[in-house]
This record gives structure tokens, C-alpha cells and sequence, in this order.
């Protein structure tokens, strides 16, 4: 929706990367697609709705199935979704017999939704490991600068003394804590949608249940207790940890930036941004990004709340506000993780005297 | 703030009551000071730091302290808080040899935090309790209404038949699921706020964690592991389920007024508002409201997260936003919960035969 | 519906007044409904829809009429709005031959839009006064250190030497601007409702734009080509300006709280708050404050945009949502140009030497 | 930064379109930043600051000048701009003796913020012809069905019948309004930005002005009474103008997809999106996906009103937060626009009979 923070463009690099685009691309909802029918293909069998056989050819098929994507795009202004397009052509490729197999018991919105909860599940693995990455760094930080002297400093105004440790630790205890909400976080984010048209997975009954269960395990995801087509807390309390993350690299970033101004001269960093008109000037860029990323994923926040009124079995309205809003989220999150690793790395020294 | 939404103005009733007021009225702040100097001086007598004389004198002279509420508001300009001129009056009040026992360690920010997760703590007790309401309300309804059958819709468009039990359903669970989720909530966010001028406990050294292990055990509130007097997450994830939860309440309320439209014709009510004009006219204004709390909510939460771009010790600018928008917050989560108890008690009828 | 924040309350004074409250109580409320009722009388006998005899006669008995305000606020939950009790109570309290002149052609929307727009009318009086109070008093300060020299910083670095007068033209030409503005806003948001039932003053047919232009004249409010139930951009483009307002001053908080710093010394207050802790720090709270409230009306106006998407003839949803955040945005903007004023007022000195 | 709205992305189609991209593409900013370079050589000639020889030289060379477009895309991160190696290519470019024509009083952000008018200005000539263009198409709409009858509803209930024509009015007259408001709006908006390193033009006094008047005019754009570096009202409003047209745009969504239930049945689509379980449905997507866009751009505005905090001389962060959410956002509202006028172009017929 951005054209200006595409990793591509002359902005972009510092707002996005190609990794964290390819996480969302066409390629990953092709194959989540794709993943979604061949895992309720076997499904369907394990829980006796179809024989075996018909579900391996369904396999089969599936396997060697290469939609034409620029037909799908063609139909997502009419249908509102990719999928009608991507499932009529599966169809159309799928031998007749096996296609009990295909989409059965399930609708559009359970092939995109669950190749979010998978999307989800990588990112969550990449913020595993750019938390972990930061936190060493802040470890490190803190084991070289942590018994230096700097002021401390409330309203804006010199308090008195603390160590660098006292400050390094309002940066770091809130992403210990955020790495600890992570681990309850990711069973409930990352979890299979399987409802068919109307959520009630009523056309599969009873079996509907076993299906899932089969479908979850195959796929890797939880298998809630209900399709949750109009439920939509866990992308909310997911958007919620993103922007929590986000916020306190904010302060951060804010932190940095108040110390490195002159007459305050709390931190010294390697590199930082020159000016065009005044070549001598370091400007301390990524500090200042990491405030700009906290205030956007704040003012991202809400619309995966008001996406939470979510009228009826289906909000063609709520659900693609989703869309709009939680892929941006997430790259800004990585983003600005990004950017505090390579803050903290640059830093030269940290404290001061007291005055 | 909001002079049109007092419980004591002609529109107040819709949006607030006096219980909710009290909750966060001058007389909790009162004595949630109070409370905070008391165990503070039963504390510091605990972790050797006075004696437990002065610590029993103190409490004596805090008991008996009323203080002149009207001078404490007039330094609030001034001071930005309150509590500067409280703690001025409390020691005026005190006799000398008590002093010790007061306000020793201690700041500004710890008595106001501290109440505040007081107030929550009364808050969380009156949520679990409204939240069990409710969910008893639904049940009912759905013994009696569940297996009638209505149209499923998606797109706003007639899908398939569904049970209103199915319905239902996606109006209980997230509940359910706050109702859990509430239970790891509380002691994060029911928590001890003690750090002194600048959140490190330094002038009580090596004490001040001992000092604040009991002061939290007398206050009934968790000790976290460091003052939290820059590091607002504990806030923010509070205000996130407040929106939560108003979020999937306005879900239910905007599916009753679709359900209430002449020609779906899916629920009746007993009641239902009436209009200047048009007499015969009933209108779900509760189901509506839950709409408007859930967006009114959606819309507070990112002034919590970004409070969290709080620099250095302490910033009173993003402390303040906090006291602007968490109150509210809290009482427009009541009123949705209220309002929504009301709407499902005044079902008079669901479901239809499908078309 | 925020407790915490009104003008009686401990922590009120920093965020509201009693003119603020009163200009949104149940007094202007009633008294707006009055003034609606009776200019519509009188209007009706102009467009001759009733005898000029049965408008004196109406009018007499609004003039005695005194509400049961309890009453109204009882009805207030059912109707979602005071409007059909006061009616009700209105026509009860008027002699029945006169009946023909009370409410005739109107609904509960328009005396209560219409009341708003008196409300915002004098609201936009005050502020034009604290635009034009705080003009002056920066050009006091313009006067007096204008040819001072200060840093100039550019991403929180020293730039190149400015003078002060450079900094304050940051300040000023936006506050310029917005009165600017504000004059060709009035008229469009001070502006009257009258639709009656369903918006197109169909029940007055056709003599309902003849009594819309009575009426308008009769209140000192614009009269719209048409009534405004449902399109609500006017008071969308009313919070815009409040919210610009604000920010612009929140700008100024920020640039006089980063020049307060030690290290920095580019300003100094009189007064500034004090510390219960630290009794020597003089705290910039109203520097402070301006962007705690910037942040808050930011915050607040995507609700009346939400509010834009005002289904039907009438949302009780969309509409009921402006209520809590309008009045809210209003006294925050009052309170934020009141805070600025004291805070210019307290400037000692400004400006450096250039390093 | 959302990789899932891109055009080329499956799910593109229904959010952005490569015109869109291209208005913001690198294509055009480099193109903007010389078109800056060029008119700020002449105009330097017109002010006399440089010989009209050296200016010539200086357009020569600039006309010939080719970036290297990766080399500042890896400056990015570092600067968190592109234009410090864009100038320092081009004055490599440049023959020494023209060197005094380029960049001269100038800093990177004239030229971003002025290439950012300069897209602006093509989005409003854009903006205005699309308004033209669905005003066009709600004036047959409302010529053919206008006075077909239909049920006006208030409070999501039937309330007395009104013409489609009543109904119309309510879409087309914000529209109306915000057309008028754009001729004011465009010379506010598209304006040169032009103050040098800390925006008091102070390098070329005294004729900073003269030469941000030449330069203005070579560009057609408004000349500001003074830089607007730390000033962004503007950007401000032109955002509110934005969100106020999808606002509206989203109740005209909103309208339809109501009236387009089952049951309520008062408008007729050719054509619809389908569904890959039920192809029988015809889903009003277009009339969904309206109101998606409005609450996507309420959510951004306030990101432009936070950007208002701009401390100092030049906040990166404030500035990099416009960037993120300002070109989503005239994205948005051009794909509203479309989607709109698709939608009431597609609408077969209107109204029904009273019940």
C-alpha cells in the first residue's frame, strides 16, 4: 500500500528488507495454499471421509499443480479474496477421482487464514532469535559500560546519579519479558483455521472435528477448539505484542537519541548519518527510526481492534482491514529490531562524569 | 475530561456510574497514599531500617492525618502530581521523631503507580465478576434458544443455515478466553511500584529490595524485580485487554442490531429505546452501544503504547497520557459489560426458520 | 467518563476547569434544548405552518417549563438519548392549543446537533480569545529575546547557530494559520440541524426549508442546504482542528522541555514544579503537559472519523461516539492553549551563546 | 512496508494499482530532486547569488546527471535520507565551475519535501478528476432510481419511508464539499520547501527570499511566508482531507452493503464476488472493502498529527513517521475513488416499495 518503504525503493532500506517482504509475498500464500489442500487431502482420509487412494492422487495432483497467477489476481477485485480463482483451477487440474479430496469442507477463508497462522509461525522464529541476538548485545553493553556514572534524569530534568546498568536495565527487562510472552503467545497465534463455509464445519459432520484435529497436526498448528472466522483475538493480542516490542525499542531509540545530544554527550557512536549541507554533523538515524517504528505500530494498534467487531460469520470488512494492517506491523517490528541491534553494536562508550 | 459523559449529566447513564467513578475518585487516591505511607513505614521497621517504634508512631500519625485536599490540588499545576504537597502536609503532621518512617525511599511516582495498581486490582475483582455474569447469561440463553435455526451470513450476504448456538458461540468464547487470560494478567499488573527518585532504590542500599519485598507483601500486590517507573508494558497489555474485551463485545452487539433489522428478523427484545418522533419505534440502543465502546477503546489503546516511549527515569508527558486514557478505559470496559448483561437478559426470542 | 481527569478531582486542575465542564453540562444541554424548541415555535409561525397566536402561546409555556431532570436521565439508557423524555415532558407542561407549535417537524438529533453547535459556537469564541492572547504573548517574547542567539538542532544535533526569533516563528505561524482557519470553519460547524424523523424534512412539505431558515436565523446558526444526520464531516473537520491545534502546541511543549535540559540551559521558567523527592528540581510540567495533550487529541480523532461511516439515516453507533470524544478533544485543546500561555508567561530568559 | 497491498501481490488488485506506486516511485523522486536542483540553479541566477553562465552550465550538467541509484539506497540507513549521495554524485557530475549553482542554500530536506508537493500536486489534479468523475456517476444514479421509494432507517431500525433520492444526497454531498475544499487546499499543500540547513535561508542573506520566490515560480508551486521544515500543519490537513473523503466513502460502502441483505433487498449489483463454497453468492465486495479503506485511513491520520510533535529545527522521527503513513494514505483514497465508482456504476437497480 506504501509505495515509498518498499524495500526496492530509494527509502526503502530503511524501513523494510527483502527477507521480511518474502515473508508475505505471492510465493507464500501460493504455497500456504497449497500446503492448506494437500494437508486436508490426507486429513479427509485419516478421519475416513475418503479413501486413501483418492486422497494420494489428490497428493499427486496437488504436487504438480502450478496455478496461473495472474488469472487469480484478475478475479481478487470481484471475489475480495485469491482463492475462488486458486481453487476452480485446482480443480480444473485435480483428475476427477481424486477430487473429493480438494477443498472439501473447507472455504476461502480457512486457506488464508491458516497461511497466516504459518506466516506467523516464521516470524515468531525470526523474532526468537532477533530478541535473543539483542539481548546479547545489551548483555554485552552492559558488561563493558554498566558501572560508568550518568545522570539520571526525570521530566526531562537531572535527578541524580545512576549507573549505565540502572538504565540499560529499562531497556532490557521489558524484552525478557516480551521473549517470555512470546512462548504462551505462539500456540495461540499460530493456529490452523478450518471452518468451511459458514464456520460450524457442518458439512463434514460429524466428522468435522477429526478432520481438523488431522489437519492441525499435519500442518503444525494448534487446533482450537472452534473455527475463529469471526473470532479475532489471537491476530489482536498478536498486533498487541508487536507493538509492545516495537514501543520500548522506541524508548530506546528515544533514550539514545536524548544522550546523544551535545551538552548531555552520554553515548558515542561509531558511523551515524551525514547531512548534506553539513558533513560534520552524526546523526544518531537509527535512534530516531526506532521512535518513528514505535509510533507507527501504536497507530497500526487499533485496527486490528476495531477489526475485532467482526459482524456475522464472516466480515468481508473487518477481514481485510487485517490484511492492510497486521503484515505492515510485523515488518516494522523486525525492522526496528533490526535497527536497535545495529545501535547498540555501534556504540563506542556510554556514562559521564556526574556534573 | 469528557464533561458529557459524567455519570451525573443527562447523557451519563448511557456511558458511566457512580461506582465506576469512585473507583478512580480523589478518595482512592487518598487513600491509596495513605495505604502506600503506612506500609512503607511498617517496611522500613521490617528490613531494620528504622525501629519499630518510630515505624508504630508513624502509623499512629498516618492514621490520624486528614489531609487539606483543596491546597493539594492547587500544587497539582505546579507540580504536575499530587503528591509533593501530600507528603509536605503528611510530615507537618508527623511528629518529628517519626519522621524517619515516612516517605523514606520513596517518590512521587511509587504512591501514584502503586495506587493506580490498587484501583486495578478492585477493578480486575469487578471484571472476573461481571465476566462470570455474563458468561451465565449466555448459557442460558443458549439452553433455551441454542438450537434454533437462523441464516448463516458472510459479506453480509445469507451463506448457509447455522444453529444459533453456533452463533452464540462465537459471542462466548473470547470471553472465556479473556476470563483465562485475566487470571496471568492480574499479578502483572497488580503490582508494587517502589524505586525512589530515580527507580533504583539507591538511597536505601543494600536494603531497598528487601524494603520493597515487604511493602509489597503488606499492600497485597506483587514485588516485581525493579521499580517499573519507565518500563509501562504492564499498562499497556492492561489497557489491551480492556480492548479486548469491549473489542468482542462490540462484535455481539453489532450482530444483534443486524439480527434486530426489520426483514432479518432474528431477536427480540423486551424494551428496546423509543424515539421523540416515532413512538412505536424500539431501538437496540444497548446492542449499539457496545459498538461505540468497542470503538471508543480501539481508539484509546495506542495512547498506552505510546506512553511506552518513556524516556530516561521518569517523563511526565507520557506518565500523564496514562492518567488521560486508562481510567477511561476501565470505565467504558464496565459499561460494555453492563450494557451487554442488559441486552442478553432483554432476548425475548431467537433464531428463524431458514428462508 | 474519565474520573480521574475532571476539575474536581485531585489530579483535575493539570487537565480541566469548571468553565470547560460547564460549557458541555446538562445546564447547556437543557437550556440548548429550550432555545431549539423555542426558535422552532416561532419559526413555524413564520412559514405559517402554525398561527402566529399558537407560536406566543408555545412559547409562554417553554419559557415556564422546568424539567425533571431525573427523569430524563432515567430514560436516558432505553432511548440512548434525553431528547424523547424532555418532549414528552414538554408537551405535558404545555397548554394543549399550543401543542401544534412544540416539536413539530423535528427529532431527538436535531436539538442535541443543534445544541452542539451552539456549545462548539462558544467554544470557537474562547478560543479565538486564547489564540489571540497567546499570540501576543509571543510576541512579548519575540520583543524581548527575539535577537538572542540559540543552537539550531536538526536530529537532535547541533546545527548551526539560529536566533531565538527563528524558533519562534515555529511556534507562532502555525497558531496564525489555525485563526485563520477558524474563520472559515465557523460557520460550517456552528451550523443548525433540522431534519425531523428521517432527515428530509418531509413532514413540513414544503414549507421545511422556509422553517430551517427561520429557525437558523432565529438560533444566529448557519442554515445548511440540507440537514446533516448522517454526514458528519463538519464536526470530523472541527476535531481536526482542535487536534492540529494541539499538536502545534505540543510542539512548542517539546522544543521548551529540550531546552530546558542541563547541558542545554537554552530557557528558564519562573515557578516549575517541584519533586517530593528532590526539592531543589524545578520540573517543566506544562512544557510537558502540551505534549501529553497533543498526543491525546491525535489520539482521540480517528474516532470521528470512524464516525464518518454513519450508516443509514441515523447510527446511534457512529453517533453516540462523538459524544465521548468531542467534549473530550474541546477541553483538552482549552486546557492545552491556557497551559501554553502560562507557560510563555513564565519565560525569564532565552537563548545562548553560541558554543 | 505492507507486502501483502503491493500491486503485484495476489492480493494487490483490491488495494493499489502501479499508478498509484508510480506517483511515489524512486522514478519520481529522482526526477523531483532534479527538477529542485535545476529550478534552484536558474533561480539563484534570477537573484543574481550566481552568474547566468554558471547557472547555465549547472542546468547542462544536471540535465546530463544519471545517479547511481544503488549507491543511495545503501546511504539510506546511514544518512536516513536519500539526497546526501544524491547531491554528492551530482556535484561530482558537475563541472567545478558550475559548482555554485548546485545545492546552494539548500539541505536534503527541500528536496524531499518539495518532490513530496510535487507528487502531491499530480495526486489532487488526480483527486479532482476522480471526484468529477463519481459525482458524474451519482448524478445518473440518482437521475435513474432517485425517485424510487425505499424505507429510511435510523438506529439500524425501519423508520418512514424516504426517496432513493434522500439517500443519494447523503453520498454525494460531502463529496461536493470536499471538491470545494480541495481548491483551498491545493495552494496550502503544494508548496516549495525551501530553508537550507536550519530553515532560516540564513546562508544566502539577504536573498533567501528573492530566491525561494524564483525558485517557487520555476516550479509552480506556492512561495511559504517561511520554510515549513519543523512546521507540518499542512501535511496535516491534506491527510484529515484524505481520511474525510474515505470517511465518506465508507458510508456510502457501508449503505449498500446494508441495503444489499437478504430481507432488506433495496439495491441490485451486476456482477459481485464470489465465493469458492457457495458460488451461488454475490458478494458486495467493493461496497466492504469502502468502509475497510475508511477505517484504514482513520487509523493512519493521527501518525500525521503525532508528526505535528516536530521538536526542534528537524525531527527525523517525526519526519520518517510521515512517510510511512502519508503515501498509504493518498494510496487508500485513490483506491476508494475507484472502487467506489465501480461499485455505483455496477448497480442495477435501486429502492423498493414501502412495506
Amino acid at each position: 500500500m506504501n509505495p515509498l518503504t518498499r524495500s526496492n525503493h530509494l527509502f526503502g532500506p530503511l524501513f523494510s528488507d527483502p527477507d521480511s517482504e518474502a515473508l508475505w509475498g505471492t510465493d507464500r500464500f501460493i504455497k500456504g495454499f497449497v500446503q492448506f489442500e494437500r494437508a486436508l487431502a490426507l486429513a479427509l482420509a485419516d478421519a475416513n471421509m475418503v479413501p486413501q487412494s483418492v486422497a494420494s492422487e489428490a497428493v499427486t495432483d496437488i504436487d504438480s499443480f502450478v496455478p496461473e497467477r495472474q488469472k487469480i489476481a484478475t478475479h481478487m477485485v470481484q471475489d475480495g479474496m485469491p482463492v475462488p480463482e486458486f481453487v476452480r483451477q485446482l480443480k480444473a487440474h485435480t483428475r476427477p477421482s481424486a477430487l473429493p479430496a480438494i477443498h472439501t469442507g473447507a472455504t476461502s477463508q480457512d486457506l488464508i487464514d491458516t497461511t497466516i497462522s504459518l506466516i506467523l509461525q516464521d516470524a515468531n522464529v525470526r523474532f526468537e532469535a532477533q530478541l535473543a541476538e539483542l539481548l546479547t548485545a545489551l548483555d554485552a553493553l552492559n558488561d563493558t559500560w554498566g558501572n560508568a556514572t550518568m545522570m539520571g534524569r526525570t521530566r526531562m530534568q537531572a535527578a541524580l546519579p545512576i549507573s549505565v546498568s540502572d538504565r540499560i536495565a529499562t531497556w532490557r527487562n521489558p524484552l525478557m519479558a516480551y521473549a517470555d510472552r512470546l512462548k504462551t503467545l505462539r500456540p495461540q497465534v499460530e493456529t490452523l483455521q478450518f471452518g468451511g463455509p459458514v464456520g460450524n464445519r457442518a458439512s463434514l459432520s460429524p466428522h468435522g472435528d477429526a478432520v481438523a484435529a488431522a489437519l492441525a497436526k499435519n500442518l503444525g498448528l494448534t487446533n482450537p477448539v472452534r473455527a475463529w472466522h469471526a473470532t479475532r483475538e489471537s491476530l489482536a493480542e498478536c498486533a498487541n505484542w508487536l507493538s509492545l516490542l516495537s514501543g520500548s525499542l522506541g524508548k530506546l531509540g528515544q533514550d539514545l537519541a536524548l544522550m546523544a545530544q551535545q551538552g548531555v554527550d552520554e553515548v558515542k557512536f561509531t558511523g551515524g548519518g551525514t547531512s548534506s549541507a553539513m558533513p560534520h554533523k552524526q546523526n544518531p538515524v537509527r535512534a530516531e527510526l526506532l521512535v518513528t517504528l514505535a509510533r507507527y505500530n501504536a497507530t497500526q494498534l487499533p485496527a486490528m481492534h476495531h477489526a475485532l467487531v467482526h459482524e456475522q460469520e464472516r466480515s468481508g470488512s473487518a477481514w481485510s482491514l487485517e490484511w492492510m494492517v497486521l503484515p505492515a506491523m510485523v515488518t516494522a517490528t523486525t525492522t526496528a529490531l533490526r535497527h536497535a541491534d545495529d545501535l547498540i553494536q555501534s556504540i563506542e562508550s556510554m556514562g559521564q562524569s556526574a556534573p
